[in-house]
Formats: structure tokens, sequence, C-alpha cells
């Protein structure tokens, strides 16, 4: 989408054809700094520390790592290494996963002088495809947004609250949760998002809000706190998250504190939906609440939050007492019971085994 | 309660018998600040710039702040001036109006040359009353968690999540919603606080988890969103959060983000309480939703967190982009329907018409 009037994307190639560029999105919203992956350990790095977060995005570097690694040394023991340095980076996110064992399968079937080569290609090809998907989401959910536009006096912006950002820095570009709100901007239709900030790691208040701003949508930050108000009072129209896991079941993993904000819609009556792209749907397990590990990271995260001071510099301050404990849980898990539908590349489904089933006949049942 | 080692309350009478003394609570959790109290000004920007705050320690200070006043000038003009300079401090407060409306009535069948003593007096007993009051409802309240302990393996700590502040902070002593959790650990129960830190201002953060640190009392602060999480998986024995104002049906308005828990403990099963002293219960209004004005506060709140840097400074820093509108709801409402019982100095009651007025039989029925 566009920063500064000008499209862009989160990851590419760069122009020397082997170093690969990212925005560093720790320095957003107050700088725009791009960062280059030169080497296996910087790519597993910028997933490790956050420089690229969401599940397409994650995948989409991871995939560019292991060319990275190809490029250093291309043997099936590098092959081997690159595969497991990476997987440990996020254990959460499903298509991470997808991208190193979709990489690993085709660079083993593939003789050591070439795979180089042939990874950079697939590399390429998996974020291209992104784009595609998250496009067609877009399509698909933008329809959505035109039914609740019908329902409303005419003109009259269509409030979408979100949590998180799966907007286009989640992903390579357009985004899941976010696409559907940029195809219905760009189509000319009036839309406000409400903008949680997502404690502890702000990443609506410094992601969100900085590139629905960049791209001209209107929208309006709150606390997280701040959603079943809105939603008692008849400001939110429709609710778009995105997920970092989602179960055959329609159970959906998603950024800690989804699962309150789908609390509040179904007692208000307002729609919940959650956006995502195929890969993330991990067919395996179908209880969400039972199977999948919650990731927890340090307290630090809770405790210290940085932001640019008076001076203009980035900074960060402490908000706790030193000596109290902290947990840090980074996802929760909404059931599938509280979704109202899911917005994928191939449609919009029921959260169900039977609605993704219509959407994915391909996949065999257990 | 407890600081450093040593007993403290809130809000006193000076040494010099005038003056009045706070902790000036925007400098914790880093820094104990005390703070004099000179004038109606001074009374009256402690408790607007929330120096004070929480309703029964707001009600406390407009009482001082009356005595300080009618030092100045016991004049009906001067007195008729403090209440309404006191009263535009904050306007969704209810024991604000009420602690005011007692001062004016007192003061007005008083003399001029005796108002100063007798205000004095009168905001001496308001105080004391106040920390009977919160004794009460901790010895009421300690009653459930003694409860949820004896249903579970014994020694095992009981897990309480709060919200916001209504420790002894908010009031002169004890607090409403940690009163209970002080007498159960005063009395030897095993107890552990999950400290929501309640964004955008971080009272559980800054002020909760300090509270409970200085008195001893085992916690563990996380973000708002995590609450929902930690009840999914049985984390959760109970829920204790304040109430600024209290309908005659049992609705509760309390900080942002309360009505979020409530629903996530309504589908968890987990009981939600909520301590509250009489004088807080709004008998005017039923329908809290429809009749209790939210108060909207500055953006600023919300895009700037003050914290220590790292130079042990306090300093402040934005975290939203500069161009980013920002919306600050202070307040939600709980629908009565999700609270498991209200907590009061006479004793705990269903959150009902019914409930409350088995309670408070001399409230005159409309």
């Amino acid at each position: 989408m566009k920063v500064d009037g000008k499209p862009m994307r989160t990851i590419w190639l760069a122009d020397d054809g082997w170093g690969v560029e990212i925005i560093d999105q720790t320095a957003l919203p107050h700088r725009l700094v791009l960062t280059r992956l030169v080497d296996l350990e910087s790519a597993a790095r910028a997933i490790r520390d956050m420089l690229v977060r969401g599940a397409p995005l994650i995948g989409a570097t991871a995939a560019y790592g292991m060319a990275l690694a190809m490029r250093q040394d291309s043997s099936d023991a590098a092959l081997a290494k690159a595969a497991e340095v990476l997987m440990a980076t996020r254990p959460t996110a499903v298509n991470l996963r997808w991208a190193i064992d979709d990489m690993r399968r085709r660079l083993t079937g593939t003789a050591p002088p070439q795979r180089a080569a042939a990874a950079y290609a697939r590399a390429a090809e998996i974020a291209d495809e992104d784009v595609a998907i998250c496009r067609r989401i877009g399509e698909h959910g933008a329809k959505l947004i035109e039914i609740a536009a019908d329902r409303k006096p005419k003109g009259e912006a269509v409030n979408i609250l979100t949590h998180c950002n799966a907007g286009w820095l989640a992903t390579v570009d357009w985004g899941t949760a976010l696409a559907p709100i940029y195809v219905a901007h760009d189509a000319g239709l009036a839309v406000h998002v409400w903008v949680d900030e997502t404690r502890p790691r702000n990443q609506g208040a410094g992601l969100t809000a900085w590139e629905l701003g960049q791209h001209g949508v209107p929208h309006t930050v709150i606390a997280d706190n701040v959603g079943g108000h809105l939603m008692q009072h008849g400001m939110v129209d429709l609710c778009i998250t995105g997920t970092d896991r989602t179960t055959a079941s329609g159970d959906v993993c998603n950024k800690i504190g989804t699962y309150l904000k789908a609390l509040a819609a179904r007692d208000n009556a307002v729609a919940f939906y959650v956006a995502l792209p195929g890969p993330t749907i991990d067919w395996t397990i179908e209880d969400g609440l039972r199977d999948i590990p919650i990731e927890q990271r340090g307290g630090e995260e809770v405790s210290l939050i940085t932001g640019l001071d008076a001076k203009g510099e980035i900074a960060t301050v402490r908000i706790t007492p030193e000596t109290s404990a902290v947990a840090n849980y980074a996802f929760d898990v909404t059931p599938a019971h509280l979704v109202s539908g899911l917005i994928t590349e191939r449609g919009v489904c029921q959260a169900s085994q039977t609605g993704l089933r219509s959407l994915y006949p391909e996949v065999s049942a257990d």
C-alpha cells in the first residue's frame, strides 16, 4: 500500500539481486527504517526480534532466509540447519512452518548447485502468492463492508474495529484484516477504523495507525479497554481481526485480547469477522483452547514501553514497580462460536469444520 | 495500609493543624511524593489533575477542600463558590457530589465564624467514616475469598483478578476492591492478585501493583488483554473490581474495560464481584447504559505514556503517529446481570434493585 504517496511492500529483493530488504517495524510509527538481510542469522533475528511480524510476512521472510542460507552453503546439512534455526524463532506462527516445509521439500529435490537460485525463485513466488491471496481476501471482505454500509444512512462511514496489526505490514502487501478496508476505501466507500492499541507491544497504536494514516484511511486509536463500550453504544458496525492460527473447526488463535472483543461483539450483536489466508489453517487440530500452545514472552514487554520522547528520540520507560512480577501471554483463542465468519482468499465461510471444508475441499478428512 | 513497613493513609491533617497532606499519586510507583494542600484551588487541582483519584478519596479531598476554603473566607458566597469549583473537577464521581452536598448542608446551618472549625471536623469524620466503611467491605468480601479457598487444594493461593485501582490509594485506607484481599492476606490466607495494568492511565501497573507490593501481597501485572485467556484456563478464581457509580438496579460504572472482564467471567463461570461503599450508589438512576454520562478525557492520555526512563527520571513517550486521531472514554457500564454480587459495608447482596434495597432499606422508593 502507500507510504508517502508511493506504493511499497514489506519485503523485497534488493537491487543487487541477492540481499533482501525489509521495513524494520520496531522503529515504526516514528521512523521508516529499512534493513538489509544478508544471511540466515540476520533473517532469523529479524523474525525473532520482530523486525518483521505477522504470520504471512514471517512466512515470506523465512522463505527468503532459506534462500540466503543456500547462497552461503547449499549442502544438505546447511539446508537442515536453516530450517531448524528459522523454525525456532516463533513457536506459534503456523505459516512459518508451512513456508519452511515448502522450501525444504522443494530444495531437497534440487541438486545443491541449483538450490540458491531455486530458493530465491520460490521465495519470490511465496511473496507474490501472498499478495494475490491478500488482495482476494480484501475483495471478499469488502463485500461485508458494503453490506454494512447499505444498512447505514447514505454517506455515513462504516465503523470497523480491529485488534493488533493484520494490515499490509503483517503480510507482503494488502494485509488480511485490513485488506477489505483498503479495498473498500480505494473503491470510494466511507470507512472509519477503531484501532485497538494492542498492549503490550502496541502494534495497533504503532503499526495499524501508521499504515492506515499513510494510505489515507480515517481511523481513531483507542485503548484495548474501549471496544466493549463502543459496541454497547452502537459505535461499531463490524469487527475484523486477523489470526495467527486457525483450527480445522474454526477456532482462531490471535493476539491476546481478541477473545474479549469477540465476547463484546456477541453481547451487542455486532458481526465479528476473522480474515485469514488458507496457509494459516492448521488442519491437524480441532480444539484451539486445548491444543494450541500459547507463547509466553518476556515481562519487560509489559513493564517497559518504547516511544518517542520529548526530544524526538526513541526512548523506553518503565511503568511498573521494579519488584512486581509481570506475565505476558502473547495470544488467546477465540472459540469458533464467537466468530461470525471467516474471510479467506476463496470467499467467506462459517467458522466451522463444514464451513472451512466447503472452501477447501481438497483437504482430506482425518 | 503499609508503606515501607509503616501504616499510612492517603490524606491526613498536617501537624500544624490546618494544612492537608496527600500522596501525589501521579508520581507512583516510581516515587513517594507528599503534597500539601493549602487552599481551595490546590484541593481542586489535586482532584482535577488526579493527584488523588478514586471515588472515596475524591470525596474526602473535596471535604477538606471545603474546609480549606472556609479557612480563607467563610462567607455564604465563598461557600457557594467552593462547592461550585470542587463540583466541576470530575463530572462522573458520584460521591464527589455526596461529600460536597453534605459539607454545604452542614456549613449553611453554621454561623460563618464557626464554619472553618466545623468544616475541618466534618472532613475528618468523612475520612474516618470512609476507613470504617472500607474495613467492613473488606471483612464481608474476605468471606468470599475464604469460600474460594475452601474449594481449592489446601494452601494453594486464591487467584483474584482486579481492574484499575480500587485499593487503599483510591480511598482513605483499606480500599474497596482490594480491602477483602488485605483482610484475607492479613488473616493468613494465601492470595495472589492478577493486576490489570489498566490503560490508558496504568493505575493497575502503577498504583495497584505498588500498594500490593508495599503491603506484601503476591501479585502479577498483566496487560488488560490477558484476563480472558486466564479465565479460559482456570487461572482466575474470582474477580473483584470497584465502581465509581452504581445505579439503583445494580449496574456499575467503573474504569473502562471492566465490562470486558465481566463478559469473560460470565463466559467462563468465574464469579465477578464489585465492591462499593454505600455513598457511591446513585439511587436516582436505574439504567446505567442509558443514564450515566461517560467522561471523555484528552487523547494524550492514550498517545503519551509516562514512566521511569533509563536514567531513573520520569519521562513521557509517544506511542502513536502524530497525525492519528485518538479517543479516550474513561469509564464503561457493566450491566447488573453480569455482576455476581455487590460487596458493601453492610454485607454482600445481589446486583439488583431488590438486593440493594435489602441492605439499604432506609432509601425510600421513588
